[in-house]
C-alpha cells in the first residue's frame, strides 16, 4: 500500500491513473471499523484501483463540536486498510488540505432543515466541500458511502448530480455490532452501562418499521413510539427522532411511501446516529 | 466546428478528448466580440482543442436585471466562431443545465464586499457556480477569461485554487474600441450620445493611472478625479469608483503597491464596467 501524505502528490498520480484504471475511493475521517472495511471491499469488487483516504475534516465540526477529541489511531489504521488490500491511503495533513486563506464553500440547499444537517450548523456544508475537494484530488470514478450517514449520501449523491462531477456513488450497508448498534468510530466513548443502553436504538427502529408495515401511517405516532422506547434507557437523551421522505428527506406526517426513520441519541456525551428505511407494504404492492 | 447542445454529449465527448488532448475552454454569455475572439485565440495558441461555451447563465442574473433583455446572436456567434477555427461549440439550454430541483452552489467568500460583488447580489456565487459545472462537463486543462472582469477572473482563480481543480486558468487583456471604449456585449444598447460619453470612462482611468504615477497615494484623491472627469457626462451615473488591492481586490486608503483602479457607471440604463492595473513606479524600483 502506497502511503500519500500531501495533495500534490495524490493529484499528479491520481492524474496519471484516471485515464486508463478505474479508481474507486473511500473517504473516511480514520480510526476505522468493521464498516469503514465494507467500504473498502466494495470499492474493491467494483474498481481496479481503491483509494482510501483519511481526513478529520474541522469544516464539518461545529465550533462546539469534538474534533479534538475526535479519536485517531494511524498506525492501527495503516495495518487494517493493508490488510484489506487498499492499494493507496491518501493522508493529507489539514494545512495542505485547506491552506492559509482558504475559501470557498460548497452548499447543497435544503439540507439543513431536517435530521442532522439541522443540529449540526454548517455540517452539511462542510461534508460538500470536503467531498468535492476530495473528488477533485483523488479523481476517482466511484465513490463508495456508508448508508448510516444517510442524509450525507442523499447529499453527496445531489452535489455530484447538480455539478455534472463523473463519479459513482455507491452506498453499502450499515454495519452492525450482535445486539443491533450501528458500528461507528464514537462507540469506544460508551462506558460499559452506556453501550449495553444504545443497543436499543435499532430495536426501537425496527419497531418503529413494525408499526408502519403493520398500516401505521401516522408519523407522530410512529416517532412517539420510538420515543418511549429509548427514554427507558436511563443514560439516553434523544436529539431527534424523524420521519422523512427517504428521496427527498422532507418531513413527513403521513406516511404515503417510502420514509427514512432516524434519530441522534446521545448516551452520556456521546452522540449517536441510526436509521432505517421503510417502504410501507401497501406501497411496495403497487 | 461541431455544436453541441446538450449536458450530456458534451460530457461524454470530454470524457474521452481529456484524456490525451489538451482542452481549452472559452465559458462566454454569447453574442460574441472581438473581445471573446482574442481569449478564443490565446486558448487556441495554447491547446489542441478548443471549447466555446455559449450559456446565458440565469444565476449571475439578479432578480432586477437584464437577462430578459440580454442581446443573443446565436447565428452571427456561430459564423464568428467557425471563422476563429473553434472546435467545438457547447450551446447547452437552462432546462439541461439546471435540471428541475437543481439546489447546489459554489461561493468563494470575501468577494461579495466590494466592486460588482458589493452590487449584484447573487453575482459572483453564480459565476463561481456556473464556471464549477462548466469545468467538470468540458474538462479542460486550461480556461481563458477576460481580464475586463477582473473580479470574477480572480474569484475564478481562487476557487480552482480552493477546489483543487486541476486547470490553469489564463487571463487576456481587455480590448477595447479606438476611443478606449472597453467591447463588450451590452455597448449596442448605447444611444449614439451615450457611446461618445462612454469613451470618458477609459480616459479617467488612465488620468488615475497618471496621477498614481506621479506620486499620488491617497486612494480617495484618485477616486474624486477620476469621478470629477466622469461626471462632467451628462449620461453617465456613476454606480461605484473604487482603488482595491490588485491581489485580493481588498478596498485601499493609501496606495503602497499594485492596485485595481475599478468602476460601474450606467449610461442611460446601460451599465458598463471598467479597471485597470496600476503599479505606482516607486513599488515597481523595488
Amino acid at each position: 500500500m502506497e502511503i500519500i501524505t500531501t495533495v500534490k502528490n495524490m493529484q499528479t498520480l491520481s492524474g496519471k491513473l484516471h485515464k486508463n484504471r478505474y479508481i474507486g475511493f473511500v473517504p473516511t475521517m480514520g480510526f476505522l471499523h468493521r464498516g469503514h472495511l465494507s467500504l473498502v471491499d466494495r470499492a474493491r469488487s467494483m474498481s481496479d484501483i481503491v483509494v482510501v483516504s483519511i481526513f478529520v475534516n474541522p469544516k464539518q465540526f461545529g465550533p462546539s463540536e469534538d474534533i479534538k477529541t475526535y479519536p485517531r489511531d494511524f498506525e492501527h489504521d495503516r495495518r487494517l486498510l493493508e490488510e484489506v488490500e487498499c492499494d493507496i491511503l491518501f493522508y493529507p495533513d489539514v494545512g495542505d488540505f485547506y491552506p492559509q486563506g482558504y475559501s470557498t464553500n460548497v452548499e447543497v440547499e435544503g439540507f439543513d432543515t431536517t435530521l442532522c444537517g439541522a443540529r449540526r450548523h454548517g455540517h452539511m456544508r462542510g461534508v460538500a466541500t470536503v467531498c468535492m475537494k476530495l473528488f477533485n484530488i483523488v479523481r476517482p470514478q466511484l465513490a463508495v458511502f456508508g448508508e448510516k450517514d444517510y442524509q450525507q449520501v442523499i447529499m453527496i449523491k445531489k452535489m455530484v448530480s447538480d455539478t455534472n462531477l463523473d463519479i459513482e456513488i455507491v452506498t453499502s450497508p450499515t454495519v452492525r455490532e450482535d445486539d443491533g448498534l450501528a458500528v461507528s468510530s464514537r462507540n469506544i466513548y460508551l462506558n460499559n452501562r452506556e453501550r449495553k443502553d444504545a443497543a436499543v436504538l435499532y430495536q426501537a427502529l425496527l419497531f418503529g418499521k413494525k408499526l408502519i408495515e403493520e398500516g401505521e401511517n401516522d408519523a407522530y405516532k410512529v416517532v412517539k413510539a420510538i420515543q418511549n422506547m429509548i427514554e427507558k434507557k436511563t443514560t439516553a437523551r434523544i436529539e431527534y427522532i424523524e420521519v422523512v421522505d427517504s428521496q427527498n428527506l422532507k418531513l413527513v406526517e403521513r406516511i404515503e411511501g417510502p420514509v427514512l426513520l432516524a434519530l441522534a441519541v446521545y448516551f452520556g456525551r456521546t452522540r449517536l446516529i441510526d436509521s432505517i428505511v421503510v417502504i410501507p407494504e401497501r406501497f411496495q404492492r403497487r
